[in-house]
């Protein structure tokens, strides 16, 4: 198999045993989209590559962590697991839980999800159960309930979801040969990924097969950006969904993450972020959900205020900057919608058409 | 890279010369799943695999052929493209036109695409026209203005689009090591891509790159079904919108697929649909679009109907199916959200969460 899943391709640096019973959906091995059009626009230092993990199964990074999460869920016996989510952890756990023949209960926020990460739980037979509270509440829910009764946690605070999700760095890595990025930019929501990605980093670069390490960039929503803040966030907001949480299950990870590789943890606004939504969609042709957009938003922020001027590249003369889509652009088509001008509707004659396009029917 | 493309792992395949620009979004090399659940519940002789199209780029099938239409547009010279679509070929046209800084103009079925794939043409930057009318209209309007303008044709009669398509068959040889599956089976609109795989399995048998061929069965809506009928059929209609068409293109080349393949071409109704849809969500935790459940539903009448049961495998003792599933459950988020119960909402209360999972609090 080309893609037998995360878990068979890094097996060795994985918590599994020979016995394991591998739940995949053959997620991982995403693509590393090399991005010149949206570097060029930015800062022409740069060379800028997409990790687009809107490519995985369920349309996102959940699933590098959400292989894991099942797979040690069911060794160690367990027929339910739950997870609060804003979307895409309820999707990934859902769709592997339907998998593994266990059963899935998601705690989301009610109104506060996009629609297609909704569609995806409930397609997949999980028990949704919407509470009128946000993420964090949610969470504190699920920790409690999990304490008392025989039923797994699946959210990023299960260690396993943090070995699977450091696969993504493996994969970059490999991808260039073991020559490390200069920066990675990416979305902080419940700080996990940024976690994950470090661990992953820090592990190969031990085990001799990269030259180095990047710096972690992390970018928060400014309605919703606690560790830049320094404080959680009691009622958090933006319209990207995804990274709408106050108070980060991995916020003390994410702060190791950036100190220790000498980043930051910036934050961008909204419109920051909707402008980068549409920025990559029209100069590269991806489409990522709106939180993943963070990560170009705050790219463009430190291009514009010349961060990037008196940086040196590892190598070569071009600073080499991965940044990390954490979901597609399918999870929320409403904002897509949103974000455009309305379509033209016309009758289905040519004469019609031609005059839309500026063509002159006298020509035919 | 780990998968730059289809046409960087299939160049001596495809018509492009060194000094060609090749237009990519890494698509193609999609996971072939395992689905035995899927399998036993539907016929013990049974190896079902099925060929996860829907995470291609845009989230079908359609960037395979527009990788090459785009491609080989930009290279003869065009600033411009354009296609009818039920919504899968103008989501993959936009991000591919997008991504060459070419314009791209695309008619659609007023009403008649789903939410995901409208708001893919509008992200990339398309210029969308709705028409009152079907997807058969449009194209015929489509041809007429490319004769006539400096537009480049994007839709599967354009020949490049098949020979990008075909590479799915490439994958799936060379995943099993040069073994043909026993049968294919997959959904029929427009009959591009069964003409595309068909000559894909061809090219590959007469390289001496696979030891036979797997007979082609192809599965039309029954509201849909001109070639199961024998003839166009005027208002086609089907909520797996994306094979909503009455005259399909490539008719002829479907057919002569079917005939050398002793395959076949049948129709399954919505309703056998909306359960393979459902089924395959539930059993393998596979979100596809309506459309592609077709196939399963295909692969579920043959079942039943003990098509399977005289049927001697090419190899071993199981009968090995692939089924195409043409594009990610999230372009039709409605549907998937239509086919499943209402979510529960409830306080942020922890007995009422316990009450629903029923849990007794006394436990605690």
């Amino acid at each position: 198999m080309h893609n037998a899943g995360l878990i068979a391709r890094y097996r060795e640096h994985l918590p599994v045993s020979d016995t394991t019973r591998i739940i995949t959906l053959n997620e991982g091995s995403t693509p590393l989209v090399a991005a010149p059009a949206l570097g060029a626009a930015l800062h022409p230092k740069l060379e800028v590559y997409l990790k687009y993990e809107g490519l995985n199964p369920t349309g996102s990074f959940k699933d590098r962590g959400m292989t894991m999460a099942i797979t040690k869920a069911l060794e160690e016996g367990y027929e339910m697991v739950m997870c609060a989510s804003t979307g895409n952890t309820s999707a990934s756990a859902a769709a592997y839980a339907a998998r593994a023949g266990i059963k899935c209960i998601v705690l989301i926020p009610q109104g506060k999800i996009a629609l297609g990460k909704l569609s995806q739980a409930m397609v997949h037979g999980a028990q949704v159960i919407q509470i009128h509270g946000n993420f964090d509440e949610a969470l504190t829910l699920v920790r409690k309930i999990c304490e008392n009764f025989p039923v797994a946690l699946v959210n990023s605070i299960n260690p396993f979801r943090i070995e699977g999700q450091k696969t993504g760095a493996f994969e970059i890595l490999d991808d260039f040969g073991g020559v490390a990025p200069d920066f990675q930019c990416m979305p902080v929501g419940n700080a996990g990924n940024i976690t994950a990605y470090w661990k992953g980093y820090r592990e190969y670069h031990a085990l001799g097969k990269s030259d180095g390490l990047p710096r972690m960039m992390g970018f928060q929503a400014a309605g919703s950006a606690p560790i830049v803040l320094g404080h959680p966030v009691l009622e958090p907001h933006t319209f990207a969904t995804a990274i709408r949480i106050g108070n980060p299950a991995s916020w003390k990870t994410a702060e190791e993450a950036r100190d220790q590789s000498g980043g930051m943890i910036d934050m961008v606004t909204d419109d920051e972020i909707r402008d980068a939504y549409k920025l990559v969609a029209r100069t590269e042709g991806i489409f990522c959900e709106p939180a993943s957009a963070a990560s170009i938003a705050g790219l463009a922020k430190l291009s514009r205020e010349g961060f990037f001027d008196t940086v040196t590249p590892r190598q070569g003369d071009r600073i080499r900057v991965i940044c990390i889509l954490t979901g597609h652009g399918l999870k929320d088509p409403d904002n897509a919608i949103a974000a455009a001008s309305e379509p033209y509707t016309v009758e289905p004659k040519e004469e019609q058409i031609l005059e839309l396009l500026g063509f002159s029917p006298a020509l035919v």
